[in-house]
Parts: C-alpha cells; structure tokens; sequence
C-alpha cells in the first residue's frame, strides 16, 4: 500500500507491505492470480501528488499496475477458470479484478512478460513514438535515449525495421553491448563524457553529420545534445524523461531550443491514451516481427516477489534494468524468490499480500 | 556596410555609412530609388557570424533588408521605369538590382509599408504560424508574445477573425493598449511582474483554465510561464527569440518540457522558406481583410532614412516599434527626416548611400 508521497528519491517507508484476505469474487468479478507485474517509469508520476498526466494512485491503496496472471475463481462466464488475462491490479499477488477490466490472452505462445514488454505499454509506446510521432523513414539517422530500456530497446529495433540508421544511448557497458546486439549501427555510455561529445563521435562513427529523430526517454544533458546536431525539419519525440522524475525541483531545460526555429524542427510529447486506435496495427505487426524472429524482446526479472516489488522499483529508476522490468509475483518452485503461501481452494479465500 | 560582427549588443562601430556611386544598370538590373526598408529581428542572426537558419550578410558590403522602391532606370523592359517594386537590396537609397529580384506590385491601393509589414515577411509569417503550425481553430485559447510587434499584432488580429480568444502580451502600457485596441481579449505588460503570475491573471480574465495555443516570438520566461499552463494537445509555434538574440551566452531553457509530454502537445519551429506555397491564399486572404477592414495594419516608422536605419534596428530589437518597423529612405518633402539628396537624371549616376 502506497502510505505517503515522496517528493525526492522514494524510500522504503513510502510503502507498506500488509496481508489481506482476498474473498470470492461477486458477480463481474474475477480473482486472478497474479504471475507477473511490470514495474514502468511512468509510475513515479502517479506515486507522487502532482497532477500531471494520470491520476495520482490514492494513498492507502495498493497501487496498480499492468499485470499479467491465471483465473483462479470466476463470477463471469466470459472470463472462465484458467483464463490467462492482463489486467491493471498488480503489486499484489492475488487479485479480485473486474471481469472487465481483463483481457484475456489468446496468443498462448508469448511469454507472460513479453505481454508486459514488447507487447505491452512500452512496445506500443515504442510503436506510437516511431510511427506516428517521430513517423521514422528509411534513411533517417535515429537516436534513442534509455536505449536498453523497455521502451528504447523497441524502438530502436522498429527503426532499424524502418530502414533507419540508429544510435542508442545507456547507462552502463553492458546495456551498450546489447544496444549493439540489438541492431543499433553505433552505441555509448553517457557516463564516458559529456554526452554531446560521445553524440558527436557516434554520428562520425557511422557517418552522420545530423539527426533526422532524436526519441528522448530521459531528458536534460541528452536533449540538449541532441538539439545541438538536428538536421532540418527534425522531429524530437518526447516520451519521458526519466532523468528528472526523481528530481525535487525543477532542472533548467535545454538552452538552445532556438534551433527549434532555424531547424524548423518538431518536438512533440505523446501518451498512449491518445493513440489506442493503434492497437490494432501495432499488435499484428509485432506479433510478426517476433514470430520471424526480426524483434527480440529484452527483460529483466527482478527477485523478491511482491516483497521486492517496490525495490524493484526504485532499481528500475536507477536504470537496473535492462528491457522491460517485471517482477515475478507467484511463488517460485524452487522456493528462492518469493514466499511460499498458501493458496486457498478455488471457493476459499486467498491472501492477498500488497506492498 | 557591416564591418564586424557583433557577439552580444550591436553597437554603432559595426556599420559604416558609405557613398558610392550607383551607376546606370546592365541588361537585367534596374536602378531603383528606395522609398522605405524594413528591419526585422531575424536580421540579428544574419548580422552576427554563426550560421544558423540563414546565410549571414557578408562583411564589407550593404546588407539586405526587405525593401519597396521606384524604378528610376531600367535594362529590362519587363520591369519598366515607373514600376513599384519590391526587392531585398535594402540599408541603401539607391540600389541596382537584378530585376529577377523585383516582385512589381500592382495593388496600388496598399502603403508602402503595407507590403512590409501585413503583406510582408512578417504578415506570412503570422499567416503561416497561425495556419499551418498552430492551427489556430474557434474557440481555441491563443497567448501571444510580442503582440504589439510586427508579426504578433497581425497573429492577434488573425486569431480573433479565427474566432480564437487571444491573450497578449507586450513591453509597455501604450503597446497594451494596443494590443486591446487590436481586438486581444486580455492583455499585460510582461513589465509588471512575473510572466507566470501575468499569464494566470490574464487567464482569469478571460475565463479560461489552461492554452490551445502559445505563439512563441520571445522565448525564455514567457516559454516557461506558457508550458505551465498548456491544455492537452496544445501547439506551441516557435516562431522567434527575440529574448536571446542579443545574448552573448546561452540562457537556461524552461525548466517544465516533461509537460508536453503529459499535456501531448507539440512545439515547432518554422520559417517562410518552407512555407513559399502559402504565397497566394495569405494574400488573397490579407488583402481581402485589408479591405474589408478585418485587419488593420501597425506601423512604426523610424527617422533618419538611411543614415538611422542601424538606430532603427537597436531600436526595434529594444522593443521600441509597434507593429512592422519600417524607415523611410526617400528625400522627406520636409526635409526633416532624411538628408536631402541630389537625384541623378534618369540615365546619370546616383548617389547611393549605405550604413
């Protein structure tokens, strides 16, 4: 349960770990247990009280988030027992969800987390960002942002789709490594130098002298930089920006938006909320991309269970994830991950653990 | 003639005033007696040695300036001796000039100025800006900056006839006043506090909660006060900054782009040069508001013809014109404004003089 909103870095004790008893479902209800949650940066905005772009998750609560798990008791005949679904009502190992609220998986070939991934928010994000913000063409010089992230790892790998020649950016050797297997034609740490010089010396690497997109996921140094090198009539995709979220107070913005107007240059910032008519596109795409094997979806799994959850969290923001970070929530066979509980049968109440 | 390139405030030592004699054109040219030039803000960018969006004005020679004028001799019959024209060798009296580069204008009903500044550059580009980047639309709530100026007071009055309701803003009370005069629905003096503060008041005002439109021509805090208070999907259309143009040091952009994001909106930046297809449905549009007296054209003219045209420019990069700032080249019949010249026959020499 979310017990109080931080303004900083979030701390352990914003968050409380409680056992509930999780009954039977009413009618339009389902109960689910829960096999996996994704943890996702947009999340900070919601911990926190501003009003920005979603509404704050309530105090008290247990917070949501996508989640993907098993039927387990049904009062709703079009979501059975044994449904695999996706719903909203994570940070918790066993959920009561509206029938509703559910979407039952039909493509039983996908692992769970790859519908929290590439299939999920972030791919499509990703998807939205390429096609329809950024509106990537063959030839374009890409660069990406968080490019080992959820979200930059999709894109990076639908604008190498699109003919495109990209340039990732990430936080630690490794995540370059994969940015680099990943496709991307040059790839560097920011935490090598000023960032507008490791830009600079991608672009000479692959012999581009500007951008045609810049798809910011973290704002700040690697937005200015990116502004400095945009050829004409650029588009700058803001999806996130993750560098200040954690921030207290405002930091200053880029101090050269004027080549906005020389460059005649788009910056254009975009939710999912408005393009959910791309669902359709975005899925049948995908689901061909991995079927060919064209598309690798990228995880990391973090330990702990829904115990872990909010560690996994902060671990997320802190850029400790490569791909879509999911917490796995049902008890691990081996014992080792999560807590072993018991489960009830299918008519007798679950715990339900939220922290 | 530009003799050095200023870095932060231009000042008197950079130009020249020169005489030179103007001779009588080759085939192809036409000599023309310059009635009045125009200054403009992105000649700042020209004036100074980086290259940005345009090509800066070679050392040691006149510089360029949108311009109206007389044909005093001609060597194309297609241009005759007579013709009002429009052409860009302006900061002179007397210019020879391509006559490819002379546009005769045949709406003799319209001042000089008229073509410089509502029919001008400034004109399509408040056209341009309104239409084509921030898609102005009844009802739409429209800030904008520099509203007294050139390109504001004409975006203000097209808003209005879009059936927009317009919030302006300006440097002092009389360029208020008006902005008010000219049909904004609010407006401030940036003078008076913090734009942030201002902005909301103004808002108030006019009963509006948050802006479908910012038409940027300043940049800096007025950008920042702006993105606060944007509506979902907002169009931000960056036309000009005229805040750092004299700044020999990049200034802090806004503190709050993670906005765009959660409001979607978009920000971009345009120049005519991409836009030279509007050409016709901007005059037809102009001139047909001209008529009917929908639109009334701004005008500060600066004294002192050629030889205060440099004091004409600081003075309306300072803020000191309202509305298209234009100068009168010609021979005042008062003698009180410009230095009275010898005007050459028609086949003689001319004296043509440049700062």
């Amino acid at each position: 349960m979310l017990r109080s909103r931080p303004t900083g870095r979030p701390s352990t004790s914003d968050v409380e770990l409680v056992d509930v008893v999780v009954g039977s479902p009413e009618p339009g209800f389902v109960r689910v247990e829960n096999l996996v949650m994704s943890v996702e940066p947009y999340m900070r905005g919601r911990i926190g009280g501003e009003a920005n772009y979603a509404e704050p998750y309530p105090l008290d609560e247990p917070m949501l988030a996508p989640t993907i798990g098993r039927v387990t008791d049904s009062a709703d005949e079009s979501v059975p027992v044994g449904s695999l679904v996706k719903h909203e009502y994570g940070w918790r190992e066993h959920a009561l969800v509206p029938s509703g609220d559910c979407t039952v998986l039909t493509h039983d070939d996908l692992a769970p987390a790859d519908y929290l991934g590439v299939m999920g928010l972030p791919g499509m994000t990703a998807w939205v960002g390429c096609e329809r913000i950024a509106r990537i063409e063959s030839g374009d010089v890409v660069f990406v942002s968080s490019a080992a992230g959820a979200v930059g790892a999709t894109v990076l790998q639908i604008a190498k789709l699109r003919g495109a020649t990209v340039i990732g950016s990430a936080g630690s050797p490794d995540k370059v490594a994969l940015i680099r297997e990943l496709g991307a034609d040059a790839a560097f740490d920011y935490h090598d130098g000023p960032v507008k010089d490791l830009l600079r010396a991608a672009m000479a690497e692959v012999g581009a002298t500007g951008l045609d997109v810049y798809f910011d996921n973290v704002g700040g140094e690697h937005l200015e930089a990116a502004i400095r090198v945009i050829n004409d009539h650029a588009r700058i995709a803001l999806c996130g920006m993750i560098s200040i979220y954690n921030s207290a107070t405002p930091q200053p913005g880029p101090n050269n938006l004027i080549k906005l107007v020389w460059r005649r240059a788009r910056m254009e910032g975009f939710l999912l909320r408005d393009h959910l008519d791309a669902r359709e596109e975005f899925e049948d795409r995908m689901a061909e991309w991995l079927r060919i094997g064209a598309l690798r979806p990228v995880h990391t799994e973090f330990t702990g269970g829904v115990g872990g959850a909010w560690d996994a969290f902060l671990g997320m923001l802190d850029g400790n994830a490569t791909g879509k970070a999911v917490v796995p929530l049902t008890r691990d066979p081996a014992g080792q991950d999560c807590k072993t509980r018991e489960s009830g049968g299918m008519n007798s109440p679950d715990k339900e653990a939220t922290r």
